[in-house]
């Protein structure tokens, strides 16, 4: 029930401001005995870490975890274990630059949340966007990386980007293996030049761009998931639409599903070794809200960085119309830095899933 | 967390399976004192309600809605109002024709839940598809009606099929008022007869086509919503993704927003006399999670009916290799019976969050 | 968080007022497989029925449960068997006395709920006391013999009353086969003309008494429940003093504790052979809010019934002040009526502790 | 759902053990534009500060709170104010001896959760007994204070003991003013002398004493709470109960109704300036789960320390009886420190129960 918590048995509170003094979450439901040391989630945050790249914010933060609760150590647990308390994380805020906030702490800035903010709270921390900033994404992907441990080394799940702006990949050369060779999460190696020069254009021109993330997990057995508002796309699809600047999920075929013919978009199964064999997989691995078994696949869809240099027309909180650029260090193309939140929160609905499932069917 | 729990404040548990005695759900956390009759409710279902064209089922089913609980009438009640308690929604079955299932009993149809039930559960109800079966929507559709009294009248919800198969309409000729002067919820005149004919030509072949329908809420106010797991965007996927033969929802832009530039994607604002005006809508009226006071927009992808007379490849439960074609009667576009669906289910979101927004802000 | 939800993963939804068609619950969560025919929930509900004996209210209701959806019976299930959908289930109020309520409709009756009902929600249903009818506990009794399906032969939950007004039984004489002996579900037969002396005079003078419940459940393996919130005493105790009349909850040694030093009160264990082996239970068999192993002892203050034939002061709706007697078929102490429905809602809790135990354990 | 989450809509989420680095809590749901510092809430945390008196545990903690998250202030907020966001506590565990836990990381210490935990988790955090030590109470005592933010001044939530062993209080000296004039919490006067000799003796001893605990919460409005699990009775059961070492729970008569007849337990009602003036309060202020306007009036009975100096039979976690005594600073009465626990308890169910009141009821 909670705003700012995710999942019903592997559950993540967030809570933190872009430049309060730290942010975190805390991660309940763990099961008890995983090994779990703060390198094991370094790892993963290091991939979100801003100052990567040139098309990512200059924003520097060494978005180092501290695991706060919920492991012990002595010779017999042989390294830090869960003990099935909860786990705090926690990441202290370093690069909190101390500026004058005057001209945006009463301006609505076009794309942001900062007129909803207020027209909810009647108040609004407006320091970097405050609780509405993407460095809240920071927690997730931390509690990401506790949710790949329960779900265990026979579950991957890998993010890549497949279009920016205009440009899509050409999935005839989708390949995993180069999305960790260029700084787009691109699979397909002839893309990357395109890109460079397209976001070099946005950047310099102060403008920015959307784009369009993958994700698939491999190794999800057949039975995860339920119906009928526990629906394993439907999960997702809420998990994937709370990410800052996500305004679109599908599974599997997706709206493409909406052009084909019932032929066409069933996937046929023959016998396979360990069971059906699907010959397709239109349904992104999910029937009646349950996994096949198959790759689970789904898509998101980002709007580009409402912050631009580019002036736009506004209001400010007092009526008044204004017109106004937003200085600073912003990504030009959120969804790239998006992916490993994306991978983020397939593994914890994953997780979720997986207890969800044993809870009642044993 | 239930499974077959929808909502936080304003919550609706349904059950019921295709062939059982009656299917139904449980309203909980209504408001007290709205006037509620089951003429109030029988008005959506009779939307949702089969036997209407030959373009869908043909099974016939009253759909008749009994309320059981949660309303009293005296004479100081004028009408029977809502009491605060839980509100019990029975709908009968009456249309279970009483025929021999022997040859789906054992039989995975591709598309369906058929396998992925039995991957979970061991054994599954086939008559009708069981609880898979789309009559669960019929539920959600009663659930639907109350929470539009909750919602009260100032907020106006409707939905429109904006493409059927790989034919779209025309956005130039998008009229509300033409939705309801045809059996397909299509808001362009001149598109119903393109979609008559492509629809007759999918029937005859023993086929089946996908479909896109947009939902519109007018005149929710600004505030709604909440960060970051609470957004309502992400209340809108995960229920509109829950609802069956759904593979994609959008917002606002949705996917085409991947495309934008910052400054075509950011909703320029003016002021207007009773606070922002905004110059488009490419954000579906939602900012942060939280309504912008803009109209809210979805999209919902559906997928083709997975019941089709063309024979397909597929195995029984036995791990048999065979060849099957889905007899009985079935939506050649399920999609067309969705919209109300996607109406009622917008229609929860929002109660939900009303009550939310007033347990947090008063 | 719904009001009329009760457990966490073996979920609880009743509905339905005392006066009204019906009543009912839908029970979600629980496992697959399961043989569950209505006539294995009606012995339960027997034990609760009005019309026992003259010490309890004379309603006639047969309290005949229908199963409406979860259940699925072929040839290969070998009877009804869960199939994990929701299962619903419905009693119809067969013995809704049409008659006057003018004279109660805008009074409120000391003890009772009728002014709070009114200061809440403006309006309620005062035919029998409405929602806050016990007639609400036939259902609890319903989803509580599922519940001891979930949890299998091996765990026996059995009740007692130990003490009826200022009189207690005789431990040393307590037998759990007694207790199906005598209408008072008393354990010590000597006890049994106490009470029928005492009852008889309370019932002639129009008068009530409360009572203790002594619920215990064996066989619960060590392990269930958990800290923080999640204690299985927490639990317990939320669920037993969401009982209609009780005020008072105590675990193992409860309120006696208090007066206990630290040597009296600890359970001291030894070796036993499968196990520790505790030489007193005065933990009433859970520590740190888990399971030792040991019987799960719990005690119920149930209050005297509100309802009595002897005039006392109350007001109206109209805040005159009057003086009233309520006329009607009343137990003279609910607590005898509330031992079947203490053991349900042990059963519930145990259920849905032992879904939660396998889903963070395994 | 969460096993360390409190609440529905003023949610807490505890984390930490007693010996890691920081213990601390996330309160979410929290409404807007309430001024809240440090300050305002580690005045309560002062009163469960260990260290004050020779009665309670000599351990030194500064407990010394931190809001990281959820509040802002400039120049418009007049000091710091709530944003609605998630309010992030922490507390530093600064007297952590480094000791030799040899002695007890193997034993099961009886009355302690040490056999527990392992037949659950198969680890423990041994260190001052790890998660269940009450040393997480520190973090429910923060979280009260915010609760009582919540609340408004208007609603005064007090505690006291009103039992010691077998030194009950007189009630005809009832003075809540005098609770701040001993160590004990003790609202009589001259039972202090009495109970202050009577704990030297168990302390000298090596033993330890239960307590009961009493709280009143005066100005609650008529109408919080709910039917049926939502009722305040059952939601305030559940709170305190899950207080380490609380036993038992009653609100109003409590067990005592048990002997009561229907016209002594039921409260008359006479016409007062306000509304219904209630001639006594054996409901404890709550009737059908609702508040009345009464104080709500609760009780807990504690067991004493499980820690104490006397040795005990036992056995360790290689199955081998031993003899043990718990070495180490602890209450001898943990009752005492326990009443601000309680007090804390209650605000958070009512802020709880406030925000879920105006969520249905507007």
């Amino acid at each position: 029930m909670s705003h700012n918590t995710f999942g019903h048995l592997f559950r993540v509170t967030t809570w933190g401001e872009s430049h309060g003094p730290a942010l975190g979450c805390v991660v309940d439901g763990c099961p008890p005995g995983l090994k779990l040391t703060p390198e094991m989630l370094q790892v993963w945050l290091d991939q979100r870490k801003p100052g990567g790249s040139k098309f990512v914010t200059q924003r520097q933060e060494a978005d180092a975890v501290r695991i706060l609760s919920g492991v012990f150590e002595d010779e017999r647990t042989d390294g830090p274990r869960t003990t099935g308390a909860p786990i705090s994380l926690l990441i202290e805020n370093t690069d909190q630059r101390s500026k004058d906030y005057s001209e945006i702490a009463r301006t609505y800035r076009p794309g942001h949340a900062d007129f909803t903010y207020i027209a909810k709270y009647g108040l609004r921390d407006y320091r970097g966007g405050g609780r509405s900033s993407a460095r809240e994404t920071a927690a997730r992907v931390a509690a990401g990386g506790v949710a790949r441990l329960v779900l265990g080394s026979g579950i991957v799940i890998r993010g890549a980007v497949v279009q920016i702006g205009p440009h899509m990949i050409d999935r005839s050369r989708f390949d995993w293996d180069e999305t960790g060779k260029n700084p787009f999460w691109c699979p397909d190696a002839k893309t990357v030049a395109v890109w460079e020069e397209f976001l070099e254009g946005v950047r310099k021109a102060g403008s920015s761009t959307g784009a369009v993330v993958e994700v698939e997990a491999t190794g999800v057995p057949a039975g995860w998931g339920a119906p009928v508002y526990g629906k394993l796309d439907a999960e997702l699809a809420g998990a994937l639409m709370s990410i800052n600047a996500a305004k679109g999920v599908e599974i599997g075929a997706g709206f493409g599903a909406a052009e084909l013919s019932g032929e066409e978009n069933g996937d046929e199964i023959r016998m396979g070794n360990d069971g059906p064999l699907f010959l397709s997989n239109n349904a992104g691995g999910i029937l009646g809200g349950i996994s096949s078994g198959q790759p689970v696949v789904a898509r998101v869809a980002f709007k580009p960085t409402s912050s631009i240099l580019t002036p736009v027309r506004s209001i400010n909180q007092d009526g008044e119309e204004i017109e106004m650029r937003t200085k600073g260090r912003h990504d030009p193309c959120v969804g790239i830095r998006g992916t490993p939140v994306v991978e983020a929160m397939v593994a914890c609905v994953l997780a979720d899933a997986k207890l969800r499932h044993r809870a009642q069917v044993g």
